[in-house]
């Protein structure tokens, strides 16, 4: 087993921001400064697609959970993402992405094949990583995790969490049911999902296929007017107080 | 123009209830009970078939808007209902939903009929009563005004939204688009809409067509899993930040 190698400390805004690498992978774990050293609730964060761990979408809902719940939160970088290199496939799959939005032909089937041999990787590397921040203390291993991923974090996320029993409660959405449904069939904690009505890329019935798959008891789906990149800012709280109530809050009221 | 009568008056845990009639349909308006006379939005409530005015999703309700956000909160019994006599169209029309329920047969067709019957007497009633509210300096003509009908409520509410442009934000569930999608088509302001994804009387194609309907730039659906009675409480904290983000803030920030 590979344990957590802290690299980088730093902190603001109340925030302190850890860099990390599990087995050669970087990460980012967050918490609240004034109380890091304290048990609290994880978060298992993974960013979308060409984005990476500190992206400003990682790093503030990482603000919103130590700010409004105390919890700790951390990302890594995808396979070919952030601080990794890419690989040839990487390369020729990102260029056949481009190559179809310029021609305007559907992106969705490079998408899903792309994200889903990403995941392969990410997967055991999320495994690895979870073990490893168990080790710590502040985080333990009888607490409980939450999972939160959109966009490419849903095609890692799904699959992660149906074979993952220490994850509790998860926020997904963005994504298409191809080969994420069989698997969000094996899901069974609380969820909570979003799509946009006016996906420009992931149809109503593909995305209302993909929550319908998910065999929770609870499960909660959030629909909102508007294209595939203008998911609205208030579901990212809507997230967190998800969290709050399943992880059990710690700090304030989240806003 | 029927103005308002205020027949009694009484307080508890902080907010002020006063019962009222406008051209005899009793009512009751909540109101913070250490700022009743500060101008502060509004929010109109309908209740949800065989309930009343004062019936606890309502007080509920207004609880949480009250405390939360400092909003005057108003509601009328609606016709047939609480306070008010049934007529025999009313005792017929209930007998035959009661039939229909213990033989097992769709509930859909008899409520929606009957709803809609209702409605065509509520609409004037909400008109007279925003009218007569807005004769009260703490309420006044120029601050915003939420509409929050579930269920009945709802087929209440959307016929009263599409016509009365003094609504700027409505929260709605609950109900089929069989007469209401076309007067739904009419509302072009921000919406929230609750359904149940295992609705036994509401098939989720109903649903979703009547959510579809709403000519809104800005709609949210938020679908939950579980039966038609099982719409989670959480969602009346959503609603509440939702009047909350479309009507401004008064008082705290709400839970």
């Amino acid at each position: 087993m590979h344990s957590l190698q802290i690299t980088a400390e730093s902190s603001s805004n109340g925030m302190l921001e850890r860099d990390f690498t599990v087995g050669g992978v970087p990460g980012v774990l967050w918490s609240s400064a004034s109380s890091a050293a304290d048990r609290a609730p994880l978060v298992l964060m993974a960013h979308g697609g060409g984005n990476h761990k500190k992206h400003p979408a990682m790093s503030g809902r990482a603000q919103r959970l130590v700010a409004g719940c105390g919890f700790h939160v951390a990302v890594i970088d995808a396979p070919g993402h952030g601080d990794r290199p890419r690989t040839a496939h990487d390369e020729a799959e990102i260029a056949e992405l481009f190559r179809a939005r310029a021609a305007g032909e559907p992106e969705g089937p490079i998408v899903v094949r792309y994200n889903d041999h990403l995941a392969e990787l990410a997967v055991p590397e999320y495994r690895a990583m979870l073990d490893a921040l168990q080790e710590l203390p502040e985080i333990g291993t009888d607490g409980p995790v939450g999972f939160w991923g959109i966009n490419m974090g849903t095609a890692i996320g799904i699959p992660f969490v149906a074979i993952e029993p220490r994850i509790t409660a998860a926020v997904f959405g963005l994504h298409w049911p191809d080969v994420l449904a069989e698997k969000a069939k094996q899901i069974t904690i609380p969820i909570e999902f979003d799509m946009q009505w006016d996906d420009e890329h992931i149809p109503r019935e593909a995305g209302l296929a993909l929550f319908d798959a998910f065999a929770s008891t609870e499960k909660t789906l959030h629909v909102n007017s508007g294209k595939h990149k203008e998911l609205p800012r208030f579901e990212a709280d809507s997230a967190v107080r998800f969290f709050a109530r399943h992880l059990g809050r710690v700090g304030e009221s989240p806003a």
